[in-house]
């Protein structure tokens, strides 16, 4: 049994009650509470030392990266986080300044998205440092944008430039909060998920979960500078499909709200890229068209265990 | 700086906003999102290899007590669980059995409550397992049960019976959800808290946060079985005061309501004991009264990293 086997048939199992819209595998679960206007976000993510960050990573970034890992998820449902817990599992030769200085750059983001920090638990954790967060938020009653809408026949877009995250932007990216609210509000978004798996592992969970394929025009992918930087050792299209961390926004929605999704989009995000990077289609798994013609997706995303949710 | 001066700092400096009714600093925070009977709880806890748990402990045990733990304290504000979301971290060698024999435990429990488990994420965790679970419940608007609402007068309340729980009971202990409950809807409770961390732990928090003292009977204090049959190697009062992962509830009431309490808890609970262990006392700091007269508690509760919330 595999990974995504496990996790496959653990979902099918986890408990359910009359609160949930929406449980376990999308970005967030969506919960009704009965409130006319709203329904709420949930979400639970860790970083772990030696898998999310090294020993040398400055504390400020790794409780800066914790959160805003929850708040790409938030993103990808359209929604607007309002409160954090945080879990910290220290080592027993934690040092105090460290723990200070990671709440540093946790409270920062937080502060920036009007985010309130309602709960710090501490536990020994001999085997290493584990910073774990759950978020709450809401979006608008019928307002999430899933998985599992897309259709034959959709745009793809993708926010901001892929790959080679693992340079930095891993620990510096912005969450794409504003651009997720403006988009859900603008047009009429099919499905969107975040990319922290990279293009070929986090389009396949679009696929699956709307029961669709999707081709890719090569030549339209937006790879960043550092990926194309590290051209030596993993050809740039190749990092921008597989390497994990980008947290960029990858959404479909109808052909022909594309044209003008592309203008407004210039207008209210001018140093944003967005790019559409190709379409849906009837069938399943990612057929990519460069110049000399298509071929099936072979590769996967950056697999390390897990980010089922 | 010592464990409980750096909470105090890093509590002080959290971001808050306008939901906030109750932030870090209490069994679980309360938040407003405007629904007109109901407050939210939220709150995020983790069990960590070798701390909470060990290499033999049984897999189901392990996921039963993840969730347990967070119950206990939905139970300390009297509210009720709806939700969880668990961030499970795994060593490279991870047993696919135990993981499900986890969730099997895990799930249990939430199914025996009505809870919904909508997220269950994994990530690799090189140092050792770790389970980390959030919860999102409600509470009557107005009705969560602080710490800080203690005063001088006050008769204070302990259910079932104190220390030895690392013999069983900390894998196998009932989270008090229906008795809270009942609790505060039949009675006007001052402040409650779980005892997670030892009586001499944790009736310092209420204390603290009532600006209040208080006064133990030492023949009042009920003594697990557990503790006494360790009698060789901890006194079983000093065990009752100071071991840790009791989870059972403290609270304290007005002192004319204390007969009444006693007696409508025999009938609807006629199994667990409910014991009146003293009084709330003007001034600070706890004070055991026995035969010989009273003497200020020195003893600490279980001291591990933690457990600020």
């Amino acid at each position: 049994m595999n990974e995504f086997e496990l996790i496959a048939r653990l979902t099918a199992s986890l408990p359910t009650n009359a609160h949930v819209v929406a449980g376990a595998g999308d970005d967030c679960a969506v919960l009704d509470f009965g409130l006319p206007e709203k329904w709420f976000l949930f979400k639970t993510d860790a970083v772990v030392e030696g898998v999310h960050f090294t020993p040398d990573t400055p504390p400020e970034k790794i409780g800066r990266k914790a959160l805003a890992r929850g708040l790409s998820d938030i993103a990808a449902m359209a929604g607007t986080p309002v409160a954090a817990v945080v879990t910290l599992g220290l080592p027993e030769n934690f040092d105090a300044g460290c723990v200070e200085r990671i709440y540093t750059g946790l409270n920062a983001l937080a502060q920036q998205f009007g985010i309130a920090v309602v709960g710090g638990e501490t536990t020994a954790a001999p085997g290493g440092f584990f910073l774990s967060i759950a978020l709450l938020g809401t979006v608008p009653r019928g307002g999430a944008i899933r998985r599992n809408g897309a259709r034959a026949g959709d745009a793809i877009f993708v926010t901001g430039e892929l790959g080679g995250s693992a340079a930095g932007k891993h620990l510096d990216f912005q969450p794409r909060l504003v651009e997720a609210q403006w988009l859900a509000k603008n047009f009429a978004l099919h499905a969107m998920i975040d990319l922290s798996d990279g293009l070929a592992g986090d389009l396949p969970h679009i696929l699956k979960a709307s029961g669709v394929g999707a081709e890719i025009l090569k030549s339209a992918v937006p790879i960043s500078r550092a990926a194309r930087l590290q051209a030596a050792h993993k050809p740039p299209f190749a990092a921008a499909l597989t390497d994990g961390e980008d947290f960029e926004l990858l959404f479909t929605l109808a052909a022909k709200d594309a044209v003008a999704l592309h203008d407004a989009w210039k207008q209210r995000f001018p140093e944003t890229k967005l790019s559409c990077i190709g379409k849906i289609v009837a069938g399943h798994g990612i057929t990519i068209r460069d110049k000399s013609g298509t071929r099936p997706l072979e590769a996967h995303g950056y697999v390390h265990f897990a980010q089922p949710g």
